[in-house]
């Protein structure tokens, strides 16, 4: 490993899912530096169709809370920041910008079954770089899949242009935050050789 | 960002995706390395679907070669070692392993459907955590989604219960590796604060 020690446990080995979130805020300038660093990271076809809605406000929240599981109720209140990780399934509308050297891509994109599949795979792929970025400034991520995909599409992106892939609770970690470490499988158990 | 800046730059910054490879081998203690970091990673309901083929001798290329587009075929032949990274979506029999204080978990993969689903995204977002691992060990990346996944399903899962969701090249860069970097999205393109 050439990443330093240091770096491996705050991102990898002792960062943990948080389930309490302390009252600190998350400021903007938190959000612009995870964003900045994850935004590096590739996507095919340099599509980045991942979207954030960062919901702060009671306001914002309440329209979330009832649309969450109800076991991820009270841990999305506690925290000072949720994020909304979503698809752009328009994305494409960018590509003679962001890949201005291939503009046959666009074609690739002309069927909005394939559209849509590039968009949900890509933005989940960045979605994984996200829970990295978020741990690499310092926070604590509460990663949730439990809540109701069409209800925030209807509440939060109406135009119908976007879907949510991912919900995060993102802040410092409160009181008994996290559950013990639970099982990885073996190198063996992943990994083949040919 | 608490994470210090040349860690910033291995994974993000200055991190690129190779296009061409030196011959220098990838160890298996390199491959081990790799895996025992971004197994830490989350998945939901800790199901870590995701699942690593190693393709490192002339054998094993010349199988996957003619299932990769055209122009992937080169830098393909170039890398000491090609990772298929594919989706076991009969992730569901370890949870009792995996997830032992919630066994009710298993039930939501009880639909075929459902548990397809759950194992290609969880294994996309672990393929997010994988770039960035492989970058973590000193390593390039080249992933790539140019190939053809029915094939590549046949001629190396062919018991039907793994996905492919993405094919990475890895190893040392080589000679001219990558192209310009492309523009990303700004942050008031991609996040909204509510």
């Amino acid at each position: 490993m050439v990443l330093a020690p240091e770096a491996q446990d705050l991102l990898f080995r002792r960062a943990r899912t948080a389930n309490s979130f302390a009252p600190e805020p998350v400021t903007d300038a938190q959000l612009r530096a995870i964003y900045d660093l994850l935004r590096w990271a590739p996507t095919s076809a340099n599509t980045q169709p991942l979207r954030i809605t960062a919901l702060r406000t009671p306001a914002a929240k309440a329209r979330l809370i009832p649309l969450m599981a109800e076991g991820n109720r009270a841990k999305t209140e506690s925290a000072p920041v949720t994020l909304l990780l979503s698809a752009d399934r328009r994305f494409d509308e960018h590509l003679p910008r962001l890949l201005p050297h291939a503009p046959q891509m666009r074609e690739m994109f002309a069927d909005p079954q394939a559209r849509e599949a590039a968009a949900d795979y890509n933005a989940t792929l960045q979605a994984g770089y996200a829970i990295l970025a978020i741990r690499a400034a310092g926070l604590a991520a509460g990663p949730m899949l439990g809540f109701d995909p069409a209800g925030i599409d209807a509440e939060f992106f109406p135009s119908g242009r976007r879907h949510v892939v991912l919900v995060v609770n993102i802040g410092r970690p409160g009181v008994d935050p996290w559950f013990d470490r639970l099982p990885r499988l073996d190198y063996a158990e992943v990994v083949e050789t040919l």
